[in-house]
């Protein structure tokens, strides 16, 4: 099963990473047509905010070890706890199931949207991804494919280096859940607002060829 | 005036971040009988998530040459980006008028809460912190004190040196917004999760101080 991920709150129509998930999508499905495609538009439908039953429900899971999830309901307690696992399970479970994880990431103020930062926060429950046999990563098989934009440029030498918590974020955190490093691709457009920012005067010819090439990885990322 | 924000999901009792906030709020009402505070507790009341509008508006107001607030009104294309400025401006206008930011910023997956960085998606609206006589940042002379706290610890040395994307993230956001690094203070409690994590065990004297510490850098800060 393919979980694809959009983030932007952008529409399609001005979206640059739903313009790219879109053609991964695509691509995809010719070489895997009968394979499940699972989408969640954080957009479209916005995971729900972590109230106290959240954090309260983790710290009671973490204290008995790191329980699977089929084991979390007998540990519920009150419906506030209730809700907030029935909020969480449905990500769960789509992740654990994904064989491949589409992300599209916009850069939202140097970092990941609060769009995608609510299904990380939610997604990202005590024990949810451990092997309780073998303590393992149930990511550890994963396939996980990050198509990100940035309405600047981030490389060294620019003025915003050392301003991407974008790239370096989600990797750390991907790893850090279990993804393996050789399961990882994270691809970006750059300078995607040129068109609006006069800081990037001149740089309209460097946005299309970034544009263009993140297309092209995306392309072959999703013949793989 | 005080605008005091607090992002951790727990409530009161069990929040690191909202207990030294608090305290700093105490500590400073003492200093400043007569000033204003104004709370924003965004897991009472979390920040609507952004629509397409959004960024539809801000790309409309960018190309118009970063107006002040007071001119997007005029700017604002049918009843969908009306809602979106009518949910930004409130935010907006606590962070003008603003003379000292005090934001309790718990970590959550090695960044900040979905909760916080919802607020600063919206917040962070084009032309809102510039001066449109001078050009120059609105928040040159706002003092911001960020209390955070974090599981564990992300020290040189520690196995999660290297993750930590909360301290170094809102630096790099605060000073791009035009906060001054001399106006800004940043204190982290470290360890809070030591009684839940087995990574931690033997930890916990560590932690206490750490805690201590982080307490007495708030009072000061507060009595500065």
């Amino acid at each position: 099963m393919l979980l694809h991920i959009d983030s932007s709150a952008d529409t399609a129509a001005d979206s640059v990473t739903r313009d790219l998930t879109d053609r991964f999508v695509t691509e995809w499905r010719t070489r895997h047509p009968a394979a499940e495609v699972c989408r969640r538009d954080l957009a479209a439908d916005p995971v729900a905010p972590l109230t106290a039953a959240y954090p309260a429900l983790g710290r009671r899971v973490e204290r008995a070890g790191l329980l699977p999830p089929e084991q979390v309901p007998a540990l519920l307690d009150g419906p506030a706890e209730a809700r907030e696992w029935a909020l969480t399970l449905p990500l769960l479970t789509e992740l654990r199931s994904a064989h491949t994880v589409l992300l599209g990431v916009p850069m939202y103020n140097f970092s990941v949207p609060a769009l995608l930062k609510a299904w990380i926060d939610r997604v990202a429950f005590p024990g949810a991804f451990t092997d309780p046999d073998t303590g393992e990563s149930l990511l550890r098989d994963t396939r996980v494919v990050v198509v990100m934009a940035r309405g600047g440029g981030y490389g060294p030498g620019t003025p915003r280096a050392g301003h991407d918590f974008q790239t370096p974020y989600l990797r750390a955190w991907l790893t850090a859940l279990g993804v393996r490093p050789a399961h990882l691709a994270l691809v970006a457009a750059e300078l995607t607002r040129v068109d609006v920012l006069p800081a990037l005067a001149g740089l309209a010819k460097a946005a299309a060829a970034s544009h263009a090439a993140a297309r092209e990885t995306v392309t072959s990322l999703a013949a793989r």
